[in-house]
Formats: structure tokens, sequence, C-alpha cells
């Protein structure tokens, strides 16, 4: 029975399959000597158990050691009278979107960071027949330059968190003193296609989430829980929406209680549910935890990333995985319309994705108490999809791009006209120094765009998923 | 993908493993001619492709065709100028003891009934070393008894919600004009005994929820769901518990809700889940849903399955799957002392079980409009733990029993004294009658108790599940 989730995700197992023994020994005969000698692999854990000549499935645990000149930041904890030691920070979901730029931004300011992740991003594109506009290398290319570059590393476990076997392993040799969790299904759209993909987003999203939670009460119960959830999750109330609390007045009587959600996709609906899940444990285990409600971000280069093209972080801009400000630019990049849904009212918190790495780390430095969950709104501005559109136009002017706008019909179910008034006011007062969205960080988003439009498949830009129409059969990606 | 549940699914395999081919062939031989004539099988469908050699996964579909003499009563639509037509109900987990009570009521008056059930509560009681007070015959010998008795036939199909094949086939083969979905893991002590009992909670009751869904609209977008949720989803807030929704005045502005939920088990969580996933789907899709928010469930027997000894529903006294009262009653006819948890008190909702078979049918003959998501707080009293060792304690005196109370520790986080308030008036206004819990119902529960004293294992009384011990580890159960 502990190995119910093993045997359960198909995705899991094709994306380790590609990294199956044969390509594996080949790429570690290719190697170096003075990287495999630091490598330590386990290829073949068959956890098809009582099932003779089963199909194999297997996790690979590729974990580069710490080297001796590793140099502790601000992630160390010298504040105490013992020796300086960095705090240990396990990223999951460390080569995805926000990921990545985190592992990078935490490793600089020296903290000890392992990244946690199945590489199920990558598999989605090749099974949707997307990329990323900017050119991204393999993980481990990415943690090597890392190293060259910079003398620290970064500690890499590859394996999916579904596979508490993996997930435990992870936890006992790392030892973590926070997780930062991002290792979930990320898409909306995605979580729309069709039944297998709403069920596997909320089976890989809660039950990885429960066995996050497992694993911090079993092997490091006074880990601090860095929790990626969304705005979404409240959906868009008529009233002010509060940062994860309100105190309701009701018959005379008074109590402070989670604030209600009403989420409007599968994707968004499997953030609800770890939140409910994280609160309990607080309250039952003692678990600290911290639930990041995060608007949506845009932007691409971080101080860390752009070192090195080796270091790009992923910009999606097709109708599955690209956020509304990114894929304006890239529309407006192309000579693309920009592609407005329905009336263009809807409202949501945005920030920089140099904002995301800034929160992640000040969510560390102060953690929560033992038994907390706190819950950051985790945005720093406010736009209707009719405002962006307009900013877009107008930077776009600047660069002697002509920006035209159109509406499609939406292919979501949610209100297009609003009252949208989100408070955020926690990670401010914990010292967040936000990147606004002015001009010149247009101008710079823009010029991204620009660099790499030879890489834009107009094709993957219109929304192909519907809230509405989704159906029960599995669909499938034509050539 | 299609498969990705159908094979995540030990217990469901294991359970279907005991009815396995030659079981199942020797059973059909032994069968009289018009049961197997009348009986259609298919049990060797392989669900886990493309893998050689490995285990057969089989699901069993064992359905009884409707009778010709079959009559209906209120469930049909003699309303309409159309020729009458039963009212057809899906009963999913209508082997189970709120399901199996409410499949006969429904059938009695006059619905086309299905049950939809993977038996996996008897499977539960296999491995746990549990029994039901009463002694319960087979799901098949059931029906058969209720046909004999009633000229009136049940339809059966064998199988797992989760697998999404087996159930569009029971879908498209039925034809539900309602589904009642009581198909799920239903015990809080159960989800925390280990990690893998908590995730199977999850899995089983979220995603089982999810398919049902997705069969609604690809198969039945007219059918109305519903669905059995718990008073358990919203804690115990220290204002009054709305239906549903609740009316909040915030900063001088006003909106309707989700009223907050704050579950305190694994379980209890999977019912917010789900209610949070129905409610999207009500809003996206215009799925018509009705939430049953049900209190504790007390009694055992009900007009139609106190026909025949072979129609007895179970009755659960264990610290695992036995809710308070019916422990009580148990603990009273052996001797054994009453164990209050804690402080005793612990308010919450109760009702009889001859109430919520006429809830479920007030529910289905006053269907949800399209598009609503509607709640209603289904029990009638309420009482603390203190206030229902008190009433044993007295109707035992009536009996010349001595009943004694103790309290142990309690193996829950839960507040043992606060506020409780819950509103349960929608189903009244639909035309519910309570059986309140006078003494001589007590009585009656009480004298059922006595009856069976015999077959009670002490040793299953005593909590055995702690909320904050529960480990990653498998637990076993020695015999």
């Amino acid at each position: 029975m502990a190995h119910l989730l093993s045997a359960s995700c198909p995705l899991n197992v094709s994306s380790c399959s590609k990294n199956g023994p044969n390509s594996l020994k080949q790429s570690l005969a290719s190697l170096p000597t003075s990287f495999t000698s630091r490598t330590s692999v386990q290829p073949f854990k068959n956890l098809s158990l009582n099932r003779k000549n089963a199909q194999r499935l297997f996790s690979i645990r590729a974990t580069t050691l710490q080297q001796p000149g590793t140099k502790a930041g601000s992630g160390s904890d010298e504040s105490s009278g013992q020796q300086s030691r960095p705090t240990r920070v396990m990223v999951i979901g460390g080569d995805g979107y926000c990921g990545w730029a985190t592992s990078l931004h935490l490793s600089k300011k020296g903290y000890e960071v392992a990244i946690v992740d199945n590489l199920v991003r990558r598999h989605f594109d090749d099974q949707l027949g997307l990329d990323s506009l900017t050119p991204i290398v393999s993980i481990h290319d990415r943690i090597r330059k890392w190293r060259s570059l910079t003398e620290k590393d970064i500690n890499l476990y590859i394996g999916d968190v579904c596979d508490f076997e993996f997930l435990s392993e992870a936890f006992t040799s790392f030892k973590p003193d926070a997780v930062v969790h991002f290792g979930e299904q990320r898409s909306a759209p995605f979580s729309m296609i069709d039944r297998s993909r709403a069920v596997y987003t909320q089976q890989n999203n809660v039950l990885g989430t429960l066995n996050v939670l497992f694993a911090i009460k079993e092997y490091a119960e006074d880990c601090h829980l860095v929790k990626l959830g969304t705005m979404g999750e409240y959906g868009t109330p008529n009233i002010d929406i509060e940062e994860g609390y309100i105190t309701i007045t009701h018959n005379g009587r008074t109590d402070t209680l989670p604030y209600p959600k009403q989420a409007s996709s599968f994707y968004h609906l499997s953030k609800v549910h770890d939140s409910n899940n994280i609160a309990f444990t607080c309250k039952a285990w003692g678990i600290r935890a911290t639930d990041l409600n995060q608007g949506v971000v845009y932007g691409v280069r971080t101080a860390e990333t752009e070192m090195h093209d080796e270091l790009y972080n992923r910009f999606d801009y097709d109708g599955v995985f690209g956020t509304a400000l990114n894929r304006f630019c890239v529309q407006a990049a192309v000579g693309h319309p920009l592609t407005v849904y329905g009336k263009g009212g809807q409202t949501r918190g945005y920030l920089d994705i140099r904002d995301t790495v800034q929160c992640v780390e000040l969510a560390i430095a102060n953690p929560a108490k033992r038994g907390e969950f706190r819950v950051f709104n985790q945005f720093t501005e406010q736009f209707s999809v009719n405002q962006l559109a307009s900013l877009v136009t107008k930077a776009g002017e600047k660069l002697g791009i002509e920006v035209k706008t159109i509406s499609v019909p939406n292919p979501r179910v949610e209100a297009e006209e609003h009252y949208y008034n989100a408070k955020h006011t926690k990670l401010i007062e914990l010292g967040l120094e936000p990147h606004l969205l002015s001009d010149s960080l247009l101008d710079s988003l823009l010029n991204v765009a620009v660099q790499f439009k030879d890489r834009v498949d107009t094709k993957q830009i219109m929304p192909s998923v519907s809230w509405r129409k989704i159906g029960a059969k599995p669909k499938t990606v034509s050539a």
C-alpha cells in the first residue's frame, strides 16, 4: 500500500522512462570523471512490487554533493553563536519557471539548495508540441553552469513527490530546514483539456502535497513549508479579499475564519484543496507553513538567470501555459493582435518574477511559527486585461511596433466585469521592495520577446482549451 | 491516460480479486438458471495496458435486468401527461450503511434503482479484523431476497467509480435521472490510520467524485447529483453555521459566499474538496447538484431492512467505523463503560437513519435547477457527547442495565468545549418529518445492541487511531 502512488502516475513513468537505463548509462559514460565521481545514481528501483515481469518503474536520483568551497551568505544562521551553517532549502519543482529562478536566487544568497523535480513540465511541452520562447538547457547543464560560474553547488533529486519512497530518500539525505513547494501542475487550461488531465492535476497536486506534509512530519518536523498557492483560490468576490482569513460578525457573534474560496478551474481548485489540507496539518501536527497566494507572474530575467544563456529561464507564451502579460508581449513582437478574452474587464494581481524570488526568500528568512498556517497574498499591482493590452500597445509604440488588440470568445467561465480589491501588505511588511510594471520594464519584457521572435510558433498563441467543452475522452494533439 | 485511475487503486484490485474468475465461475455455476440468464458478466478486463504478464486487474459487472412486473410508485412521474416511467436512481455505494437503507427505500417507493459499489467497505472489515454487529449477507443475496419479497428488481454494477471505463458503462447502460453518491471512504479515523490510508481516502473520494461529474457531463447532463457531504466540513466556528452559504458585509460591501470550511481529518477534508469541485462544475457546466451535509447517523432499522433478516443493515460499533451513539449502545449492552473522548463537550448534529433515507428521497423528488449547487444541512437534533452518554445511561436504567461512563484521552484534535448552532431548515421545508431521539428510540437502539451482544468483539471498541501520532509507515493489524 505504500506504493499506491508510485504505480499510479503514467506521466511520471513516461518521463522517467525517457531517462531509462540505457540512455542514463550512455550519458554517464560521456561525462568527465570529475562529475560522475560526484554523482550517486540508483536507476533500477522496481516500485511495482509483487508483479512478476511487469514493466519496471524506477526513480533516478542524481545527487550532486556539496562542494567543500561552498560559501554561506544570508542563508546562513550567522546570528547564532554556533558555527555558521547555511539554511538548507529544498525547492520542489526547481526546474520550472518560478522554481528555477528561485533556486538560483537562494543559492546566490548563500542558502544550501536542493532541487527536487520529476521534469514533467518538459514532458508536457513534448506531448503538446510546445516550447519555451527562450531556449533552455537541461537541468543537469543548468546546474553545472551555475557551479562553474559561482562555485556554488545545487543538489539535484530527480523524482516524483507522489512517490513517497523517493521523497523519503530526498528528505533523509538532504535534511531540509525549509521546503519550497512549486512542484505542481500549474496551468488552469491544462487542467481543463480533458478528464484525464483534470484528474491528473488534482491527483498530482493534492496527493503530492499530502506526501510532502507526511515527509515533514516524519523526517523534519521543524521544517518550514513554503507552499505556492494562487490568488485564483479566492475567485472574484464582491467584497475585499483579505490575506487568507476574514473576521465575520454574524447574528451577534464574531469569529475569524478561512476566507471563502471560489476557484474556477480544476487547477485552481487543487490549490484550494492543498490550502485546506495544509491548514489542518498545522493544527493537528504543528506543521509550520506559509501559503503564498501568488498573482500572475510576468518577466523572465532575474539577476542570476541573466548571468549566462545556459541559465535562461523558460518563457511560456502559448495558450496553455502562457500567462497574460508574457503572451501579450510575444504577440506584439510577432505582429499578432493581442487576444483579449471576452470583455477584458477581468482584473487580477500581477508581479515581476524578480519579486517572486524575493518573496520566497522573505518567507524563508521569517518562518511561520510551529502550528501556524500563514497566508500571504503575493502580488504587487492589480490590472485588468484591457489595461495590460493598453500598456503593451503604448510600449510597442516606443519600440516602433504597431500593436492591435482583438477580443476573442472567452474560453473560460469567469466574470468579465467585476469588483476586485485584494490586500497584499504582509510581504511588504517583511521588506518586499516591488519591481513595478513601468514602461521600462515593459520595454525589457518586449525586448526579450523581440529578441527571440523567430522561435515563436504562432499556432500556439490562440486559446485551444474550453472550460465548457471539456470532455471525458482523451484529447489528442495533431502534428 | 484514460486508465490512470484503474491501475492506481490496489484496495480496489484486492477487493475485485476476491471475486476473481474462479470463485465467480463457481458461484455462477451454483446459481439457478433463472438468475444466471439474467446476469451479464465481464470478468476479464485487463486494465493494466502495455504491461505484459502483469497481474491482471479486472472489473466485474453483474447487472440484474429489470423485471417486467416492476411497478412504479412515487418514483414515477405520474404528474406528467406521458406514460408513467419511474425515475431512475443510481446509488453509488449502495451496499453500505446509508446506501443500502436508501436503495431499499427508493425501490419500495417505486424508483428504478441501480446499486454501484466496489464492495471495498466489506474489504476494510476483512483487513482490519472488524465486523458489523448485525450479520449481513452478500449484496447478491440481499438483492435476491428483496426481489423475492417485493417483486422489485435492483440493478447491480460491481466496480469502482475511480475506473472511468467502468463508470461509463454503468451510466450508458442504466441512464440515471439522479445519482446518489455515497461511494466514498467515510471514516475519519480510517483516514488517520497512516499515510497510505490518508492518501487513499482523498484519492478515492476526490477523484471518484470528479469521475462522477465527468460521467454526468458526458452521458447524462440533466442528471441530478445528490452527494453525501458532512456537517464536519464546517468544523466548529464561533458563529452560527448556515446551510452552505453565508452573506458577509465587509468594509461596506456585501456578498453571499461559500460558508468557510474547517475540516478536521483527511476524510472530512476530502468532502470539502468534493464540495468545491462540485460547485465549480455547477457553474461551469450547468450540473445540478445537492450537497447533503449530513450529521452523525444512528440506528439500524428502517421499514424495509426489518422486513427480513437477509435485508439487515450493517451496524458499526468499532473505534474506526462506529459512530458515537451506536457505539455507546453497544458498550451499554455488553457492560463496557461508555467511552467519552476528552471533556465530552463536542457537539454535533445527529439524525436517525430513517431520516437519512427520507432526506435523500426529498432531494431527488425536488431536484436542484440546472447550474444550481444546493446545500442542505441534514440532521435533526444537536447533542454533545456528554448528553448522549447521559441519555444512554437513562435508557439503560429502564432496561435494567447499569451503565458507567469514563473519559478516555481524545484521539482526535478538536475543541472539547465550543459554541455550536447549525441551521437545518431546508429539508424540513421540503417536508422532512424527523424521528427524534426519544427514550423509546433509544430503547429500540439499545434492544438491537442487546439482541446481538454475543457478536461484540470488545477489543474493537476503544479508539486505536491517533490524529497526532499518525505516521508515514503503513500500520498493520495483528490477529
